[in-house]
């Protein structure tokens, strides 16, 4: 599974470059939920310009048949919401506030929720109504191109008398063709369960979703293990701090939808019979294996940075002994040269240098500077000095320069 | 959203020298919470000389009517309590004991209430009593010139009988003009609604009011980001910390209001109706959406804080190679220059420094030091050692020198 | 308010110097609570010999009387004890196991709970029992020269025929001598209220004494903060570790503090009145404020010794680049002068150092020379090394060596 | 107990070499729960098809017989069910979707059950049914060759009619072997209790089988903790951090198995009766004691990080000594070397470098350089340089190069 | 009193050398609980072959009376049990299974709960059978040769029928004694209540037991703090980890036992008179106060981990500084004298180092080189440089060399 993922995408790290252009950083804000300008009256709607306008698409079926439809206004699903079948209104692009405000009024939404929905992004929650119970959740997709991940939020509207609304920001990067499908040819028991299964099969579509997310989380921290310890570079440290960023705004991501699927299984027993509220347990035990793989990733990636700085410090004393050693064997040799360049003259007294008049003195010095050199190289190198230059002197670790 | 409001402000960040006077750092006390001297009475108010005198304005209004008038005396109010409609007193400073105690006596205030809402600051809290309840919140507003953020008191007295008091520290910085407006032409349902749903109005300006604030924490945070790992200069130690005691402080106001509006929704029933408690988990939504902003950045900043120490590390590696570099080639070469500086004499033996007689002597050994330093060159070529430099040469990044 | 208690005690940063003599360590003890030798019998009395004679003084007052008077035995107490006033006696001194004793049998206390009043000290706590209620608190005032605070057991037995018993420590370092005021001249309402006023009265001196201490501490964080950026010195790093242990004490008293005070309004309905808890909350509230004051102050102090950290780093950054830059300035011109100094013979050949006989050979020589330094000092120049040399430069700041 | 585990694998420890192949860190992935694809419809089954196929073995017992049969398809199973004996069948092997399936036919299993038998490993956890409860549980082995521990999943369902399925992923690594035995030879009461009991004895073996693995770990943390202060070498780095992963995982395992043991003891009433809870008690016992093991591991691990950190500054402060030992003593002997080398002319004044005549010119000039060198080292000896280079100069400890 | 016991144990630190030999580590396991081999039948008892044969004592005693008998089988108790005096057998030593299965059957043990007494050692708790109540605890006694604490189990077993069982691992470490004597004298009330009061009794003396302890930690923590800032040294580091390690294993140990008197208090009502309760929370308020101190100390020595990291790099600063000063004087003054050794021939050309011929032109370059170094320590010595070289200077301190 995660090699058939891993294969998949070999090109999103290889690329990434996150120091050369502030493009990458610029265009993620840490403020990622929606919020109003103070001031605005609740149950404003902020339509993004850029926003795709909304296509609806109505999904009608029962044990014995199964309907598709596109639709174009929202009021066309009066008739299928009240009826017998399970009626599935899946709603994409936040394009049209004339849209939305028909949508709230069909389906009669506290002017709240139909913010909620509209104003993305907002924070995973469940929120009971007489009729109707909300959901929001954050759907994560693996990015296509570069780094990390992209988030979509998808509401769920399940009405007690048997429809699902459902509203995403936009088209692209569904996980809900495989339901689809499913319902079309009738597999599994899908078509004879009602909204309440099928609100449970699409969310658990989107907490599965988050696998193959964290498992390239979980290659990437796998790849700076070995590159902090073999080849700490540079940009290492600005990826252990990309990832551990990254690693909170999933958590951030999980840990509010796992209540909010605690709270379906325990509070909302009017809307998810006890058969489906077996199936979400499986879903909440899902959110928690999620976290389980986020809080652990989030841990090491904190302990792979207090490795990286040890590596820092013991690559510094690798430099140093470098210098210490080339230091220490030729001050010595220098001190001896600089002893003869001295101009003692020699026909003042007998003491005066007399090496200088030797025979065998200029031999002699070099013998002397010979014996002092290979006695400090066998100095340090039964200190194991030596030993560690490996590391200095495989600099360059597959082309690319060390720390 | 956020767009506009970097926009808006970009002189915030440019002229932020933290560490060039005290002055920044002065005006902030660590205490921000008022405090009595030990064994001052309870109920002692402490009226700051500074504080501007109190403005009283009475705002009026039901389905049909909205007034607005100023009021010089809190006893004015009193026929206005108990009236069918909604009656919302607006006091903006706290610089007159007098006019503070007779608000006191009209609205019937325990001591303890009256000194929580003139000793300011304190820290956000609901307190109920059989007539009305207390909430104390605390606004948060964009510094305008400088850095950071400032904050006031806002308290509020909600009666059972239909009428708000609101007392604010001093008229500036008001995020209620939205409502009043509202209230004025009677837009959205407001002029519908009681006290209890002006009294949620005007606290979801103040909760909005946070976002703002942290979109600009959110913008500085980005750029220490880049800073950190580009350009780590000593300010930005200065600022990571400065940033982490900002976000304290900001945690500090917002956690206790989440509580106390939690407060509001779960035991306050007498005093909010069924219909503005859904208004109120609204803005409990958005006080935990705070909550997690303020904890994510929180937590980023001390991971900046790790990133910055590496980047020390890395930093004082490459000047020591740099440094290890020069002596390296250098330390051979002046050795040879100092051997052939020997005075042995070549007239005693032919084996003193024959070399100095050659014909070639010179450019032999001006060749030998070539061949040595190119060979170390290339070494260190080889190593990737020059590589890094990069980073040493390019050591003044847009006019600034770097760490 | 903070400037006012800013300026009562600026000598007591001044003088500080926590490492030259051991003295100032070596008086405080981890363990700062008492502990019976194991094997002591429950209830045994420990007195210390050094421990001040006990002080009895009775105030016993009603909305119409005041009346001190000094006792000498404990005994003298019982006929006001059951009387309609209320009756306060206090205890300075835990110098006489006699008399210690006697005050248990006066107001039947159970050997534990005399045991916690005497052997001092303990953790704060409140001790329900029939007929009276034990609550231990622990009092801190500023040191008065030195640094740090001065702490003080003070026990206060309530009964519930309104009798109010305190023990301390010590009669010096008092913060009830207001209250005793406010029951003389009968301010406020003090002289309406029973014993459980009386005891709230007493306990908000007591909590209100942790924000000057707190104070002081703010005052030296800032200081810290400024000296750790702009001047870290050795002595720095130890004041901060010194802060952090601190405000470890500061916690340890305050934290179950406040747990009591919730005990008493909570579960205490037997002994405080309706109208006595909404004191007690303020009260609280003011717990909740100091905790959060040394939460944030510790956490900020945290973050202190990381900027420490990185400060040290810098400066050796520093310290390197001085080094590097006078080495690649010399050690150039160093090896030409070296060249120039080889005894080459230039009679052999014109290709051995024909330089050494040009016209213009010296100047030549020192010309090169100085092309070189300047050319190098230009590279430093343009990299910015030389800006940070400010720093350096200014090693001493104020008169005082920098770190 | 742990002396003779030690002495069984001291293998396991010495032929580790992390660092030098990618295979060891290769194998293991950090999300090690199983997870479907995203849209996989629910209760699909996925078999591996390097998984062993499926061994079937019931065994059959009361207090007087006890027998043991492979069985090769499920329904043999059949008639065993519902008979008053206890009737144990152990699955080993997930490699046929057919046996598996047949499995969920006979046991009716839920479909989510069933996958969460096959589709391993899942986080451990008790789900109940009508007439069985499923129990998954994580049994760890330590590796034989190599590092780490091996962990499989074992599956129990247990029937309200007495009998016990348990699933496991494959026939090696089995902790169940006593517990046949016992129940072969009627030691202890096992054949006495029903099939709780004998869940309980099976879920014994496998919280008993963390202890070895947890006291090889004791031991190789030992080991770290000596050679970081002895000898910290470049791999020891890798290994700490190594280990805080393995620790994580660990944690992973025992921490959902704790809490899942502790809801059969409390709300699993109708499966377990009052004596085997009583069992279980103790189980849950040993389950706390993993934890504290686990978190304790985790703590002192950190705190050898921080040590590995220090432990490379005070090596770095050796290196740096000994280079400026090295070059103090040197730098005055050359600098008088280059004195006495320079070229005045002593003939065109009796100033110009008169010793280069004198008598004793030259043993002058060697004894001032003689004292200085001598000077400096007992300067650099009584500041006790010289006594920290015992590390320096046992570089090599045990053969092996040190940091 | 702590000054009594850090006078009777001043030899404790001293001699303590935890590098020199791995014996002081070796002997020292994490995992500190008993564990089954896997597969080990419930209930099997383990006696470790080199435990002390059991000595069992028995002491009855009532109001008016008080016998102490050795026994020597554990049946010849049997009498004594339901009598109305209170029985309490002490056994001492696990060194025979025989005695401890006739003990279990004598007492009616559960097969687990003699295990639990006999498997040392166990985590402390609280056990309740229909007759009985188990508690386990662990005493500590400060070790008094070398470093650290001694721990021994103590299982408590309290019959309904008003005996008390204690079982001791040996027979030495005994901190009974005192509680012997007061029933021998019949001091206090211990002789007027039952085998509650008697358990109490017990357990505080091993409550009180920690203290002692926690006071040597203390002090060896204050000495430490003192030494990492004064003369920090390589052991000072493995010191501060093996304190923490050792603050771990304290807390494993109060934790548990702090929850089990809780237990007591709460839930163990027929085992436990109110009157004796009373006592039991004084002894839980101890337990409070242990717990206190072990978190206090476990976090001044984190702090204390960092405060060692900063000082090694102000170590290094001063030697940099050192090694600068050195540096940077000599190289100038050896180039003048480079420069002046050069050979330019002054009869080619009057430029051609003119100095050499000059009458004062030797003091003229001495005198140079004089300024220079002049100028330079005047330079360094403004800058303050030298004032830390204090620390350089006395690297010695009390004889040891520093770090
Ligand atoms: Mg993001
Ligand atoms: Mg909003
Ligand atoms: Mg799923
Ligand atoms: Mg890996
Ligand atoms: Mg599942
Ligand atoms: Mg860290
Ligand atoms: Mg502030
Ligand atoms: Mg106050
Ligand atoms: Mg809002
Ligand atoms: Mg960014
Ligand atoms: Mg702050
Ligand atoms: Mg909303
Ligand atoms: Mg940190
Ligand atoms: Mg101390
Ligand atoms: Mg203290
Ligand atoms: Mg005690
Ligand atoms: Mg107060
Ligand atoms: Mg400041
Ligand atoms: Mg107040
Ligand atoms: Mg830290
Ligand atoms: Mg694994
Ligand atoms: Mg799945
Ligand atoms: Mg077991
Ligand atoms: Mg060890
Ligand atoms: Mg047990
Ligand atoms: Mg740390
Ligand atoms: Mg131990
Ligand atoms: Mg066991
Ligand atoms: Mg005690
Ligand atoms: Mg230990
Ligand atoms: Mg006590």
């Amino acid at each position: 599974m995660s090699s058939h993922l891993s294969q998949t995408h070999p090109s999103q790290w290889q690329g990434y470059t996150p120091l050369t252009t502030d493009a990458a950083w610029e265009d993620e804000s840490y403020v990622d939920y929606y919020y109003d300008d103070p001031g605005d009256m609740p149950g404003t709607l902020t339509i993004d310009p850029e926003a795709p306008p909304p296509e609806l698409v109505l999904i009608d079926y029962g044990s014995h048949h199964a309907t598709r439809q596109p639709l174009t206004r929202p009021q066309e699903c009066i008739p299928y919401m009240d009826s017998q079948s399970v009626s599935w209104l899946d709603v994409q692009g936040l394009g049209s506030e004339d849209i939305l405000q028909e949508l709230g009024q069909v389906f009669r939404l506290h002017p709240l929720t139909l913010e909620d929905i509209v104003n993305v992004p907002q924070r995973p929650k469940v929120e009971q109504y007489p009729d109707h119970i909300l959901l929001i959740a954050r759907m994560v997709t693996p990015r296509e191109v570069g780094y990390g991940f992209d988030t979509e939020q998808v509401s769920f509207i399940l009405g007690s008398s048997g429809y699902l609304l459902t509203v995403q920001e936009e088209g692209e990067h569904d996980t809900f063709a495989s339901v689809r499908e499913r319902i079309r040819v009738g597999k599994g028991m899908i078509r004879n369960y009602g909204a309440d299964y099928l609100t449970y099969a699409l969310l658990d579509t989107i907490v599965d979703g988050f696998f193959p997310v964290l498992e390239l989380y979980g290659e990437r921290l796998e790849e700076l293990e070995d590159e902090v310890v073999i080849n700490p570079t540079r940009t290492t440290l600005a990826e252990i701090h990309q990832l551990k960023r990254d690693l909170l705004s999933l958590r951030r991501l999980i840990w509010p939808l796992r209540d909010a699927v605690n709270v379906l299984i325990r509070d909302a027993g009017d809307f998810f019979g006890a058969e489906v509220r077996v199936y979400l347990r499986d879903c909440y035990d899902h959110t928690v294996q999620v976290m389980d793989i986020v809080e652990t990733y989030r841990e090491v990636a904190s302990s792979l940075m207090d490795v990286y700085l040890s590596a820092i410090g013991n690559k510094m004393n690798e430099i140093m002994k470098f210098l210490t050693v080339i230091s220490t064997i030729f001050i010595p040799l220098t001190f001896i040269a600089g002893v003869y360049g001295m101009n003692f003259a020699p026909d003042k007294s007998p003491w005066n240098m007399p090496e200088l008049d030797w025979y065998w003195g200029y031999p002699f010095a070099l013998g002397l500077m010979a014996v002092i050199a290979v006695a400090l190289i066998i100095f340090f190198k039964r200190r194991g000095w030596f030993d560690n230059f490996s590391l200095v002197i495989t600099d360059r670790v597959d082309g690319n320069p060390r720390l």
